[in-house]
């Protein structure tokens, strides 16, 4: 046994004893792909799959962290251990607008019931969705009940990342252009529970019934989508929301639906890392340089990114 | 030749004639990957190159619509054939919203220097900047003089088209927390031009002066990037944003910029290119079913992710 597999072998054992700081310590090695990534995953993964993943989606400004804050309090107070991954960059912008935010969440900072871990989207994007999922089963072989993923906008990787959880909570604003654009982004389709926040603000029950009419339109499932009304602020209907998020849970194990669900998040996270194998034993030294003297030589573009990229795969292929 | 190439030959003279209705069909072929694509792209790609062009980037609802809109009309009085790629995808909650915007659209629609492409993020979310860029390529080789790229959110697929393009302008709202959003994105890195729409609007000198306090941390380049106002609705200061972005042009020509960002675009789609191929030289019938097997065979989840993408990719890079 090498001395790296042995030291992420230790690790893992804390990991999964639950220790705070060998979880941290494990997250950032996956995070930063540091050496010795591959064995800790392969250790954890078969403690992992106990927790319930919640994604918590929806456009900036909704009101995501507030309710992520809700469940996360709510789930602790019932004894269940929870893990938030928090794709939730620091920017120079942010200071003020998430400071109320920050006092808020220090709460469960000090909850022993909750371990949160911020992701940064910064320079991570496209591996971040691999990260954050990769983070979630740290938490999850850690014996975590409950893994909530906050994401922060509706881009592909905040898709990628919801797709990855059991159930996905898609949190509206009632006067939000940007609900629409959640729908064009595909969150529409892998929602399983809307949530209308601020619902104190005019317009939440319009909001409400647009969604539900959308809604009608997807006739094609067993599980009734709930459309919700929440103001996490006051943490007004957080109470429904967890008891929908309980029921799609029991739906979900009952039909089968869960086992199906996660063979296919295994599958995709195969191919994925298929992806990155291949590729990295394609782009060695020596093809970078041959791309770098195509591109430069060809400065009349006689030839085409396709010819070109045929050209540097011809002799990998045929192989 | 075969027939296809032929094919391909005829409508790509068109395409370089600039018949819309040709341009209309490449673009359709390009974007839903059809037969003849490469042959299409071959063929047009040496007689692109020539135009400008120009990513409007921003958080939805900043009014980006609007000022591409205003910026082609600009354009196009000054006898510029434009190009507009719109990622601007239909739903059923649009409809109402955004029918304002169609009715002054409408108004490009019927100007004869301007042509429009809509595309649909529905589906093709990845291969999106891919389609993206090269319908610009398409309009650059009918000989426009300006390709606009008027993306719909702050998302990956959005950041890799203005990645595309020569000049980047970033649309923000004086109130918009979404700006935040935006530079934890990664726009704030590639915008090379502000614009504050919306400032008619409390709040918009407060925003600029944000905006100019994070962007004096930039330090290193000789492009001093404005901060503007703006108000679209109204066509308030569009002139200044369009002889800005006349200025960038001028200055990404005069230092030699312009050929390196275009060489290193080049060698990002050759790169894009390569994976698509030996992505699908990998996923043969017979390694799809492998890893549905291995997946399937996997119930105790006693392998990795990482194993059994080992396992699959172990003769294909071993050969």
């Amino acid at each position: 046994m090498t001395g790296l597999k042995m030291k992420m072998d230790e690790l893992a054992e804390k990991i999964i004893k639950g220790e705070k700081l060998a979880l941290a310590r494990g997250i950032t090695i996956i995070e930063n792909n540091r050496k010795g990534k591959e064995e800790l995953v392969a250790k954890l993964y078969p403690e992992a799959g106990r927790a319930h993943r919640i994604g918590i989606a929806g456009p900036p400004g909704v009101g995501k962290s507030t309710t992520t804050f809700r469940i996360a309090s709510a789930f602790s107070k019932t004894d269940k251990c929870v893990g938030i991954v928090a794709v939730d960059p620091t920017s120079p912008f942010t200071g003020g607008a998430l400071l109320g935010d920050r006092i808020r969440m220090n709460e469960l900072f000090n909850d022993p019931g909750v371990f949160i871990r911020s992701m940064a989207t910064r320079g991570s994007m496209g591996g971040l969705a691999v990260a954050a999922t990769e983070a979630g089963d740290v938490l999850d072989a850690s014996g975590k009940d409950v893994v909530i993923f906050e994401t922060v906008g509706i881009g592909q990787s905040e898709l990628d990342i919801a797709k990855a959880c059991d159930t996905v909570v898609l949190i509206l604003a009632p006067e939000s252009g940007d609900g629409v654009q959640a729908m064009k982004a595909g969150f529409m389709e892998i929602a399983d529970i809307f949530a209308v926040n601020k619902s104190d603000r005019e317009g939440a029950d319009k909001a409400v019934l647009e969604i539900q009419n959308v809604l009608s339109l997807h006739g094609d499932v067993d599980w009734t989508i709930p459309v919700l009304q929440t103001t996490a602020t006051t943490n007004s209907g957080i109470d429904d929301l967890i008891a929908k998020i309980g029921e799609h849970y029991d739906f979900l194990k009952e039909t089968g639906l869960l086992d199906r669900r996660r063979q296919d998040q295994f599958t995709d996270r195969v191919k994925s890392v298929v992806k990155k194998l291949i590729s990295s034993a394609f782009w060695t030294d020596e093809r970078e340089v041959k791309l770098e003297e195509l591109v430069r030589s060809n400065p009349e573009k006689l030839r085409s990114p396709y010819r070109i990229a045929h050209k540097l795969t011809e002799s990998f292929l045929q192989k």
